[in-house]
């Protein structure tokens, strides 16, 4: 079944691959305008998934992100209007010049093709994800979370609908509407048609497709994130650093999970760290070495498991460790990091430079919090997805992230010396 | 046991990418003139390789890769000292800006980390693709063929030596020196430690790769390459384009192996075509519609089967077909192509922009010979691999393809608003 599906994107994208973007922009907006317009096609299906997912014993939490309003498919189509503001990085040339065997060669930036993306629940990653493939001329076929089939059929077959209202093929964005998670591992293996996959969820998901995928994968989103609090640390500011990277969402993937703190400036700070986080109702996981400080101060202090380390709570809990110095931090930073985001909260310049050459994240902080780590905050003005691999894109991914680049030699009939 | 060279890797790694490019090029010059110095002990291991593949009964073109004589081993060292002269990628800032939020940020090239490599006979590639590592501070695991294993474990254990004497970790290049093929299938699991995995060899060895490994992998190599010559050809010009695409190096990936005419200067052209290819003693393989003006020729002529289409002939073969026009030549090469490298021999410059944006692949010619996809003709001054992949690195891929990003962001203290 898939296989079809496979075919069809790969055709669409040769059409969109040669599209001016002001054709582009103008399915954009086709697609926007038609998202106003029937929105009561889109909240009638919505309303059949949170009915069934009430049912099912859905977490208030996980319902309130599956809930579509009208103001909220409103917002989701204003968005796309903002993706057509955006910059269209295809056709720009990245570099060329006239080389001394004659060949006039040039980079030029291109779109992959078609974009695989599994993700789970929020329906307005559909229409997201999308509007920023239309624009940079890639097909997607989308496979969203079973809780949303309804909402995400509906959302896509408006979208295919102002599609075909520009005379642009509607296979250009395809939905997978069965729920069977069988697919999921078909489409792993759609390498023939496929060109990247994108998958949006926890690390199950990421493992399943860096497992099993026969295309390329960009993994990430699994943020265990680090602040170091050195010697030298300047405590009041250091505390804010540490209460906007711990609590501003904790949910999420860029947030603070463990704290390393230097042995020389532990009982001082610790202490101030327990009032602190005591008056944000943050419970702390201490470690041997910094439980003697925290233990009688006024926040919850429970002993540090060492799985602890190894995982993003999400939650308004902060894992706490006493190191010797530098090399221990940035030790510890290796072996339970996940290569997302971490920060060092630091007056010498000289370790700041070497936190920032020795810790190998896709984002490394010197006195800042680890939640810039954003598409929308780093002036992508988009984001498709935050890599924490190395090939391709690392980090948050703009558009750029969605274009390849072509290699083209212009010659006079000109052989190879 | 990988499991442990992969850790070595990876802790090498650590201390090569804080390397000065001064220090890495030092140890360069260290690992070449010790391949000279040493170069004894190496060509005794591959007079021991040589005999094992003369009983084996290895063809005589296959013993030519294998041999290594002391000029070519010299050639191999000064190759290294060439890289010195290279400029180092790493820690080149990509770009930067203080953003409205207040972060200083910028992207910083670094190195990827540890990168495997899978590749067949040819001994120089060892010291090849140890050099191109380091010098972008990664550290290398080396699989090489199983008929040079003497070669390569004696090339690995100078360039150790070296290593060891400029005081770094002689782990930053290690070799798998045992030949179990089980043993390619550990390295592909090893995503713990390696970053990126290139192998270098046939078909086979990609899809073993790209089915099996949970580290991302560059695939390409395997060019299906096509000259469309249109209906405006100038056929004296274009038949030495197609010569030199198709016998300059018939066993190289980027050769030609299909020519695309225009029906509409088929009888005439062909007919060149077949006095051309019968001085140069090439087979032509025509389609139906090729026959009739090729069957008389002087060139031999057999039908060519569709299986041909889809495979490298690597040799003095060259698959002929006549196409009613542009769109049928594009549609032939999206569906038997590989994306390596395609051109076009026209007078028009509509169809030559037409076929720049509608041809799908890592390097687009107009008027010029497939034969130039090529780090060297590129200048990029060293090829680690050509990609055929659209993610990462496109086409030819010198030291910058070897290294990945980090953004880096710089605070006064500073929170997410």
């Amino acid at each position: 079944m898939l296989e079809q599906m496979g075919k069809d994107a790969k055709a669409a994208s040769w059409q969109l691959a040669v599209l001016s973007s002001a054709d582009k922009d103008r399915a954009l907006l086709a697609i926007a305008d038609r998202l106003d317009a029937q929105s009561d096609d889109i909240l009638r299906a919505n309303a059949l998934d949170m009915a069934d997912a009430r049912q099912n014993g859905l977490s208030e939490a996980l319902l309130d992100r599956l809930l579509l309003t009208p103001a909220r498919l409103s917002a989701i189509a204003a968005d796309v209007r903002q993706v057509c503001r955006l910059t269209d990085p295809v056709g720009q040339v990245i570099d060329g010049r006239r080389l001394d065997n004659g060949l006039k060669l040039e980079r030029r930036r291109v779109p992959l093709g078609v974009v695989g993306v599994i993700y789970e629940a929020r329906p307005n990653v559909t229409v997201d994800v999308a509007a920023l493939c239309l624009k940079t001329g890639n097909a997607v076929i989308l496979r969203g979370g079973k809780e949303t089939f309804r909402t995400n059929a509906a959302t896509v077959k408006v979208i295919q609908q102002a599609l075909l209202g520009c005379q642009l093929p509607p296979s250009a964005v395809q939905a997978i509407e069965n729920p069977d998670r069988a697919l999921v591992n078909e489409l792993l293996k759609l390498d023939r048609y496929v060109d990247m996959l994108i998958p949006r969820g926890g690390a199950g998901l990421h493992k399943l497709c860096r497992e099993n995928s026969t295309i390329p994968v960009i993994t990430g989103g699994i943020g265990v994130c680090h602040i170091y609090a050195d010697e030298t640390v300047d405590f009041e500011p250091a505390l804010k650093v540490i209460e906007n990277a711990k609590i501003q969402r904790p949910s999420a993937c860029n947030s603070l999970e463990t704290l390393l703190v230097h042995k020389a400036v532990a009982p001082a700070f610790l202490s101030r760290l327990s009032r602190h986080m005591h008056a944000l109702g943050v419970t702390l996981h201490a470690d041997g070495a910094a439980r003697p400080y925290l233990a009688d101060g006024p926040a919850a202090c429970v002993p540090v498991e060492e799985a602890n380390f190894h995982n993003e709570w999400l939650s308004l809990d902060l894992n706490v460790k006493v190191v010797d110095g530098f090399d221990e931090a940035v030790d510890h930073i290796r072996k339970h990091g996940t290569q997302h985001s971490d920060a060092i909260l630091t007056q010498s310049l000289a370790s700041a430079e070497r936190f920032v050459r020795e810790v190998d994240s896709s984002a490394v902080y010197v006195n800042a919090s680890t939640r810039f780590t954003d598409g929308g905050q780093f002036g992508l003005g988009a984001e498709v997805a935050v890599s924490t691999q190395k090939l391709h894109a690392r980090g948050p991914m703009g558009l750029e992230a969605l274009t390849t680049y072509k290699w083209i030699g212009y010659g006079d009939n000109l052989s190879r010396a």
